[in-house]
């Protein structure tokens, strides 16, 4: 067979050549920009020319600043075909975390968006390698801004010529792009996608979603946010009409016409989206979903009232599947077997909220305390590791941080899961926030919501701290419900007949006005184990 | 990302492993067997220990003379995942041809349906690597034979672990299938398939033709024409319920029950299959088309009259698709695309009846005289040329020939075709029967048909012959209808306003009483180009 490298560019110019016809679509607050691959392909051969323009070498990093529009397209495209990569920035990190990955990866360009450029006017001066900013505007005009060295995107590309020599003698393993986790310890984790990754994990994306050149595409995960789960990728080379809402995403009358005027048939996001659609949809909002097949869920678990309901009550199908920035994204996804057609209401809900069995291509194992495989019982737990094309070997530029996550060959997930019979896999807490008391792991998330089904408590967090007998024990953090008094022992009675073992009931009880909480609100458990160490938090019988 | 491979080994454990209660089903024409993925693996896995005990190496070849049973998906999968090749043979070649074949391939094991033997036992004295006779019996019993070291597969295999270690350290790129076509000239030439190709189009056809796991496939094509156009791979990955008809193929009463039976979603076979259920169905033959959702048809062109009787009478939806053994075989599909739902009748089975565009993946270009790409006008003719994963390089062990058609990076299928502006392939002839005068080609296939339509003609073939001006001239060989007379001048007028330019006329016509035939029924043209070099083709005036 021929030695011919996995390259975007074969399945640019195959849809660019044979699907010209076929649509890209912009929503803004203003109105709606369309137009189709035909005239796609030449702006992404304008670029291609820009970015040659501006000195840019092979391998070189490009940082794109972007909502979802067709602009933020055409350098998902242009830079890695042009031999490029691009760099999708999370502006939604903390200014000192934004500063650092523009400098870790070394960007020599930023394609900024016009309405996001006050992120990068905050931290321009510390950035050590961009040469150049390019607005990236739908109004066409230059916002006011003190950044020099800055050009409109449509004024740098239009006067290229509309046909490009996009290289062949890339290697399939060039990388195409990188995404930094927003990581909760430290600084973010680059992670490098290459072609062949790229190009593996879209196919696989179009084969379990089903998604082919009928399909109409609505971008709600945000482009930064690991390759926007490749559906950019997956819509191009399968022909589909795609359309980007921009700002517009959180608008949800505006969505919901958006999916009923453009026909969508095809979407993901996060539970965060769904929240609010769901807040929409209860308020009366207008809607009409008779177009959507399939709609994707993941990077937090979907609550399983709000899964019912959405497919019951408002017809919106949708399917949870799990992965991580490390993994392309997709791992696994939750779809129902076809032999499945007679489970229960409750048993295929059952299936529908796990993450699914692992998607074609990869290999996962949950591995034990004692290191061994996990069995399908839907009852043991173990790690998740993966291994696969579409799965990243490390850090970028981190040796030390990446001998931890990529030991013996699998990527170490750091997910707690179990794994049934038919290999559905359900999450059951990260490794860091297992408390391990006997070699044993207790789930601090399972604690956490059996004390907080208690009528007098209003939050708990568990935490495990060093114990001299048994490794490690669960801490529980407790804050009572308004005007409600609790005692330790009441706590630890009602556990008894309620955990999974005795020896998971807390030996000891902080009482807290409040616990700790992150940006996005979640517990804080590092501020917990910082607090515990430093002696600050002290058990007591009584609240 | 990692530098993991594309090893078959992946997905059969994966299918294996989460969709063990799938079922295979084979028919016999004494009854149906059935049993699971799950079941399956196991004997995957003997078959593997066998191929240990027998001595076969990492790259041996391994031959199959087989019907489509699930024995023979054993082979599929369990040959490559140990590392060694398995050559598909055509038991349907002349005798002389099957012994170069297995001896070319250096054969070490063939394991030989026991309705095939006999195709076997023919060559068997003249076989040079073989070292062994495995039968592949579904009644248990061994047949008579002369052939010496000859066993039962069910018996080698019986007494092997259930479990194998399958090697993970294999090449992607190391030969996976070998399969020779049946050249029309000289010895057949091998392509050897490597498991990246065979994975790569399989996830491609899986996209295009929309097939996932709640299909049922039936393998019509036979498992040793161009690994089944890699639906038994396909099948597996995407882990659809898989039936094999075996000799029941060609019983069109049963294969209609089972396509009732099985709930079959998913078909691809030949137009002669067609042609034989076609005359069954128009019988009044019973059916229940249902459960179908797609049926590819391929290796040769579809009348167009029968594929809307298919569709519109019998609600049997066919899709044309085209490739060769060369290219492991997919190269496009005639599928019209989602904006074309408001053409006419007439121009929708217009695209029907093309062989479609180029799948992703794939690079075609159509390569005229000049040696430039040709117009997308419907109109141009140019040679279809191939690049891509899964386009042979080579043929096997044999580098004179490889020479010829895989020149400059690029397969050159020998047909010449046109290309309308949506894409879509018109096939027009193949090169070697087109005739070049003057630099421009004419078909030989449309100036057949043309004289053909002559009231008084029964059958038209065209061949070019050497001419000192115009380098080659259409030379007619006709045969007159029964009891007619006709003139060349009466022919030469007719065809005037009838070519597409005056030059198309021939300037000779040779009348014959019969014109030669190849085994297949096609005119023979390489007869007709021998008798013209002899001398024994006179032109004629008058018939």
């Amino acid at each position: 067979m021929m030695d011919y490298p996995l390259l975007l560019r074969t399945f640019l110019i195959r849809t660019a050549k044979y699907f010209s016809k076929k649509e890209i679509v912009s929503v803004y607050p203003e109105g709606v920009f369309r137009y189709d691959y035909g005239s796609y392909y030449k702006r992404v051969c304008r670029l291609a020319h820009a970015l040659k323009s501006l000195g840019i070498r092979r391998g070189d990093r490009v940082a794109s600043v972007a909502l979802n529009d067709h602009r933020h397209l055409e350098l998902y495209f242009g830079v890695p075909c042009y031999g490029a990569v691009l760099h999708t920035v999370n502006f939604r990190l903390p200014a000192h975390h934004l500063a650092y990955i523009i400098n870790h990866a070394e960007d020599r360009v930023i394609f900024v968006d016009e309405d996001l450029l006050m992120f990068v006017e905050l931290v321009k001066d510390q950035l050590k390698t961009v040469e150049k900013f390019v607005v990236l505007s739908h109004t066409g005009k230059m916002p006011q801004t003190s950044i020099q060295n800055i050009v409109l995107y449509d004024d740098l590309i239009r006067d290229f010529p509309d046909e490009y020599d996009f290289p062949t003698d890339l290697n399939e393993n060039d990388p195409a792009m990188i995404c930094y986790t927003s990581a909760t310890t430290g600084d973010p984790k680059g992670v490098v996608y290459s072609h062949r990754a790229i190009v593996l994990h879209s196919l696989t994306v179009g084969i379990t979603f089903g998604a082919g050149e009928s399909d109409c595409i609505l971008h709600i995960v945000p482009m930064f946010h690991a390759n926007a789960w490749c559906a950019p990728f997956a819509g191009l080379i399968a022909a589909c009409k795609q359309v980007l809402p921009g700002r517009e995403v959180i608008n949800m009358e505006k969505l919901c016409r958006t999916i009923a005027d453009e026909k969508v048939t095809f979407t993901a996001g996060v539970p965060t989206i769904w929240m609010l659609l769901y807040d929409y949809l209860e308020k009366g909002g207008w809607h009409d979903f008779s177009s959507l097949r399939t709609i994707v869920s993941g990077g937090a678990a979907i609550p399983r009232t709000l899964l019912e309901t959405f497919n019951e009550k408002y017809g919106f199908p949708i399917k949870q599947a799990y992965g991580a920035t490390e993994t392309t994204p997709l791992v696994s996804a939750a779809i129902p077997k076809s032999y499945m057609a007679d489970l229960s209401r409750d048993e295929l809900y059952d299936i529908r909220t796990s993450v699914g069995i692992v998607v074609m291509g990869l290999e996962m194992k949950l591995v034990n305390t004692e290191g061994k495989e996990a069995r399908m019982d839907g009852k043991e737990w173990g790690e998740i590791w993966l291994r696969g094309p579409w799965i990243a070997s490390e850090y970028y530029k981190d040796p030390e941080r990446s001998k931890e996550a990529f030991a013996d060959g699998w990527y170490h997930t750091g997910d707690v899961a179990t794994m049934d019979s038919e290999g559905y896999v359900r999450l059951v807490d990260r490794t860091k926030d297992l408390v391990k008391s006997a070699g044993e792991w207790i789930s601090s998330v399972d604690l956490e919501n059996t004390i907080m089904g208690h009528p007098k408590v209003a939050e708990a967090a568990i935490i495990g701290v060093p114990h001299p007998k048994w490794q490690e024990r669960p801490l529980a953090c407790v804050t009572v419900a308004a005007g409600q008094s609790v005692t330790a022992d009441e706590l630890k009675d009602y556990l008894k007949d309620k955990v999974k073992a005795s020896w998971w009931i807390p030996d000891d009880f902080v009482f807290l006005p409040e616990i700790p909480k992150t940006s996005v609100g979640k517990f804080n458990k590092r501020e917990l184990r910082r607090l515990y160490a430093e002696g600050e938090l002290k058990p007591a019988e009584v609240a």
